[in-house]
């Protein structure tokens, strides 16, 4: 139902596209500056950061789509423009920056920010690049966009799928950035999903919002929740449909495709965590309840002694009974029952909250791979979760020891 | 008042120490067995880890000092005897073995294991120790049994203080294994404490229990809470003072000469944390009362990416910010001012929640010391804390990447 296809923000119809280097960052081969286009208005929703310190640009973001109306978004790398004195000031100029040169209401333009914190950004470089980003604009291609948002990311993120609404087929695509002080909270990182359906503004959020709770919430790279986090709809209706308006099956099925959508950008941030070499991926089952699924999978998903070890491919299971015990869950700890899981098979390793003997060569071989799951069963019934993260490396240690330099 | 004097849980009356090495670890160099022993029956205290998987020796050391009296500590390292379907018979046969040779009743044995988690303990080199452990204690230098029971630290902690109770001069001193696996949470790590102050089993654990919310409990080296988490104290009343059996002065003063030996222990695991390279200490002063002081200071010594910064010498306030803005205590974020401190002098980097002109040279230079001081100032009321913790640096990746082997 749900079909995957190649692309990101411009498969849907009517998203243009483009990045380019205006000069935030130091390095002149590497974008810092996105924008996302829809040809006519579009419904938008959002999610930001939990974090009390937020970057300027959520502040005027969420007085912008306060209307559930976008038509633009805009991204600069290098600088979350947060802790400044005059953030909110320079995230509304580059909002009306932008407006003026697209004849749009600068209301209608969603402003994001990435980098480091604190320190001022400087308009000029942004005001200068706007008409070379404006002419980078394509409506096949988003990789220069899905680069510009980049910032220790070591690959852009991009997926994109298709499905049917009302007989009318729709298509859906997003692009992210992820890497370090990755530990969402409500929302997370930033996101930037587009679609031609046609949904309300309303039924658009109730669908963000539902979303997360399963996908980006799930994610840890570091327990560092950020400052910027932001995952941002749009949904300009070019599709054709008949605009959702209330639940029911077209409303599933959107779920459906963005449920798709960002999970597998899910994968791809825990994937391409700060100095990652393992995708980790915790799934709790047979657990009382899903808060309590969920508590556990994250737990375990942030432990830095587990992330350790399966950066070594050591199967030392006892962190895993560890992370349990300590995630603050109601869980009969004697019922616990862990394996770890990946292309080359599954080994069971702790049954009853008790080690069992099993093959340290077989167990190597299976964490050497690079998508390693953790598999726990808590045997207190039918709950499930899933979190993904990443493993701890020398590279995480190296690239956040002088991450400003 | 509280004057340092040489030694650890020799430093009291009354009280002998050793530690050999029996063979549970590989390493014949390393010690695996330690033992304290009080001349008389003496009161006894403990917290244990909240952590829901425990380690067996804690429910034994539970059960045998629930009476308030205790003789003996046995602890063993290289094996947490814990998530084993043995490990509450083999952490009884630790406490009868002794028993028996030292002619006392089995139930005044303190049991405590520290280790890899999930691999059964073998009773067989610990039984046949046993003697050879006894021959070892000594009464004057404890050093044998601080070796023996630590795993990944790299140096002995030991720690002993005197002070006057009643006209009596008495002795207070104790040894910790800190290293990896150190978030306590209500208890933490092992720490051993001896005195021969006198005092009732109830005030005791009074003036543990009261303790700990500031010391132990405010250090973190990885976030993770251990299994085998157990301090104990044992008061043999050696020193002749008047039994403290309520509140008053010398409870006051029991009180303080406690705290000075757990807060040097606390300050000694953080800069032995697993692969450190600095001592960090996190001060947070002008909080609207004292659960928020501690929740914003944890917050911050956990944050691995501020970690990675001070490893790297890095003045990177925003993720001191951003680690304020996401630890869940209500802030004023505009408000907040932060400083780096060291030897080399102090540094303002942020003030009401936003950066301010600094030095980087200087910065780096205070930031290059071995202990390094994260002062925070909320503007918003009179309660402070501290909390310690250490910098993530690659070796703790290398140690904990393959622990087991």
């Amino acid at each position: 139902m749900i079909k995957l296809i190649d692309g990101g923000v411009c498969a849907a119809e009517g998203f243009l596209a483009g990045g380019i280097h205006c000069g935030i960052r130091k390095n002149r081969t590497k974008r810092d500056l996105a924008l996302i286009v829809s040809r006519v208005p579009a419904s938008a929703a959002a999610v930001y950061t939990t974090n009390l310190v937020k970057g300027a640009p959520l502040t005027v973001t969420k007085e912008h789509i306060a209307d559930g109306v976008a038509q633009a978004i805009i991204c600069n790398s290098g600088n979350a423009n947060t802790c400044n004195a005059d953030g909110i000031q320079v995230a509304e100029n580059m909002s009306r920056l932008l407006a003026e040169v697209m004849h749009i209401d600068h209301k209608n333009v969603v402003v994001a920010s990435t980098g480091v914190i604190g320190q001022p950004l400087d308009i000029t470089p942004i005001a200068k690049g706007i008409p070379a980003l404006l002419a980078s604009l394509d409506e096949h291609d988003c990789s220069a966009a899905a680069e510009g948002i980049m910032t220790t990311d070591t690959v852009k993120k991009e997926v994109a799928v298709e499905f049917t609404v009302g007989g009318k087929t729709c298509r859906m695509g997003g692009i992210a950035k992820g890497s370090g002080m990755i530990h969402p909270n409500m929302a997370t990182m930033l996101v930037f999903i587009t679609t031609d359906c046609a949904i309300s503004p309303q039924m658009l959020q109730k669908a963000l919002s539902a979303d997360i709770k399963d996908s980006f919430n799930m994610v840890s790279v570091d327990g560092d929740t950020s400052t910027n986090d932001m995952v941002t709809v749009l949904a300009n209706g070019m599709a054709g449909n008949e605009k959702i308006t209330a639940e029911g099956t077209d409303f599933d099925t959107f779920m459906q495709a963005l449920n798709t959508v960002t999970m597998a950008l899910c994968r791809m941030i825990a994937a391409d965590g700060e100095g990652a070499t393992k995708l980790l991926e915790c799934v709790v089952e047979g657990a009382a309840d899903t808060a309590t699924a969920k508590t556990v999978a994250k737990s375990v998903i942030c432990s830095s002694l587990l992330k350790a070890a399966m950066f070594g491919a050591d199967a030392n299971w006892g962190r895993v009974l560890c992370a349990i015990g300590y995630s603050g869950a109601a869980v009969d700890v004697n019922k616990v029952d862990v394996a770890f899981h990946s292309a080359k098979g599954t080994i069971v390793v702790c049954e009853n909250g008790a080690g069992v003997d099993f093959s340290e060569e077989i167990a190597k071989e299976i964490l050497l791979e690079k998508e390693i799951d953790i598999l726990i069963s808590l045997h207190s019934g039918d709950a499930s979760a899933t979190a993904w993260g990443c493993d701890l490396t020398y590279d995480y240690v190296k690239i956040n020891g002088d991450y400003r330099t």
